[in-house]
């Protein structure tokens, strides 16, 4: 109690009022505590007693245990938003041993949760497949949807992330601009491509063979790539998200070629590490905090039998140091 | 009261209770009285005082006063989800003199509306140009999309729509499909153009001049769309409402042409009218009365500066009598 009273700077007292749910206090101070309750790990026995049943949040090839990591805010958000609602949230590491024992239904219903979260699953984990047929409400991250009214996705809107960046590029006098993008199997990969050919003809940026790259994230790769993206005279890397963005700055560092000044690069996500690394990275924010409270409220609509297929989040361009003007030059 | 106890079949007390928030009847009785309640067009002292804010569903070009009109349902819902969480509605016709009066941010602060959810807006509306900048949080029923966070769009998956519908024809034999679209001003029309061709593409179906039309829906126009269509050898209509779908049938009666044997036609919105014709019509289903629910609860996102861009809802196709089979002919 005394930790959740120093981070929102209020009295013991307040908190334990938050928490008890007492009448003195305001609506919007009760939900902070509480949300503040919930990041710190702290929950009453009333807190406890109310839920009405469990969650669950099944995370694949995703890190969400440190502030720098992606998973981090997008689960804490799930979580206070279905704390705030009376529902417990379970956290399981999904790991394809616990695919292949049993079918997604078979598990779900045998340890009796209502509803799951899907979190960086690929194309052709077993469970994805599962997902054609479930019965249970499931929203998925980033990912197809398959015909099923128990099935929902959310995500950040790729047409205009990769369009405000590619405009940005654009608007530099960038015309040779490159794509690493993340995995080829998964669906994320497949919708930012398109949205990325999609801005490209908006801005007239030549499209042509070899510009767009897929890794599943290793480090010689990155170098690889970002050598041969500068043997094709680009000017401007666009990465499909921040990690790789700062494996490309690192490589960079490795070919001595400047950033910005020889090439310049845009990430996707804005991790906190982000707007500290040299030079800081200009990158299309995802609000992950909030795409967690819409996975909530996405599967809290397929629980009471609103067939949502899809909600989507508007990202946001963070204009830092990673790219150059090529204009007057 | 007496009328809420009759249609819940529950006696005058259960719905005294249920308006008056006692604990001793279920939390989803309760919610059922007062949705019936807000059906009936009957609020209590302590619902209207309950009232945080008053939110506002602006309507032009679209019907809403009997169940058998695509607004009705919508609007229903929509009160019934802004109600339950204490917000008041108000409904405005929104002609050109309203519009042209002033802007609409002017309109809705010098009323202190906290929000609106706009149904039937064209894109040459004044007030549609107005939500590029707008402060309002403002959500819009099947239309464009402005990069403006206080803006979101819901609607039905229209991709979805019309691949089941298109699956549906092909399935039966139909290879020759024309596609009669609403008004070509409307956002939704440009939407269901691109889902249609993409799903004709998806099966095989060929494309050709004079395959889609578009019509701002009078019947002179329909009749000769549907002679053009019979000339051009189609073997089915794919309508984009129930109303043109019904004209469309009644052009046929007209033109002495059989629905099904001589053209099939298939409808998109399911009003309840489509079920009680002859021939039934088959038709796409738009939950309206769950599209008018994530309206509302879109709204609240963007009034918690949640910056959804888009929710779209399943649809599901209905089928009746107004398609034939062609197969074994």
């Amino acid at each position: 109690m005394k930790e959740i009273a120093e981070i929102l700077g209020v009295s013991t007292g307040t908190v334990s009022k938050g928490l008890n749910g007492a009448n003195d206090i305001s609506e919007e101070l009760r939900k902070k505590i509480i949300d503040t309750a919930i990041a710190v790990g702290y929950t009453t026995k009333k807190m406890r007693n109310k839920v009405n049943s469990t969650l669950c949040v099944f995370v694949e090839n995703v890190d969400y245990h440190t502030t720098n990591q992606f998973g981090y805010e997008l689960i804490m958000g799930f979580k206070q938003a279905a704390l705030r609602n009376d529902f417990n949230v379970e956290i399981v590491n999904c790991s394809l041993a616990i695919q292949e024992k049993e079918s997604y239904d078979a598990y779900m219903i045998r340890r009796g949760f209502r509803g799951a979260f899907f979190i960086g699953f690929r194309l052709n984990d077993p469970w994805i497949n599962d997902l054609n047929k479930t019965t249970i409400p499931t929203v998925i991250l980033d990912n197809l949807q398959p015909e099923n009214p128990n099935v929902a996705s959310i995500g950040t809107d790729n047409t205009q992330a990769l369009r405000s960046a590619i405009e940005h590029l654009s608007n530099l006098g960038h015309t040779r601009i490159g794509f690493l993008n993340g995995d080829s199997d998964s669906m994320i990969s497949i919708y930012r491509t398109e949205a990325f050919e999609k801005a490209c003809k908006q801005f007239d940026i030549v499209l042509f063979e070899g510009q767009i790259q897929y890794t599943r994230f290793a480090t010689e790769d990155v170098q690889t790539f970002v050598e041969r993206f500068h043997a094709l005279e680009l000017t401007a890397i666009m990465c499909s998200s921040d990690q790789l963005a700062l494996a490309a700055i690192d490589a960079c560092h490795h070919l001595a070629l400047h950033v910005p000044d020889d090439l310049s690069i845009i990430g996707f996500d804005d991790l906190p590490i982000s707007a500290h690394i040299t030079p800081a990275l200009t990158t299309i924010n995802q609000d992950r905090s909030n795409l967690g409270r819409i996975a909530f409220s996405s599967l809290d609509s397929l629980m009471q039998q609103i067939p949502i297929s899809q909600t989507l989040l508007r990202p946001s361009l963070v204009i830092r140091d990673s790219v150059s003007s090529l204009k007057d030059c």
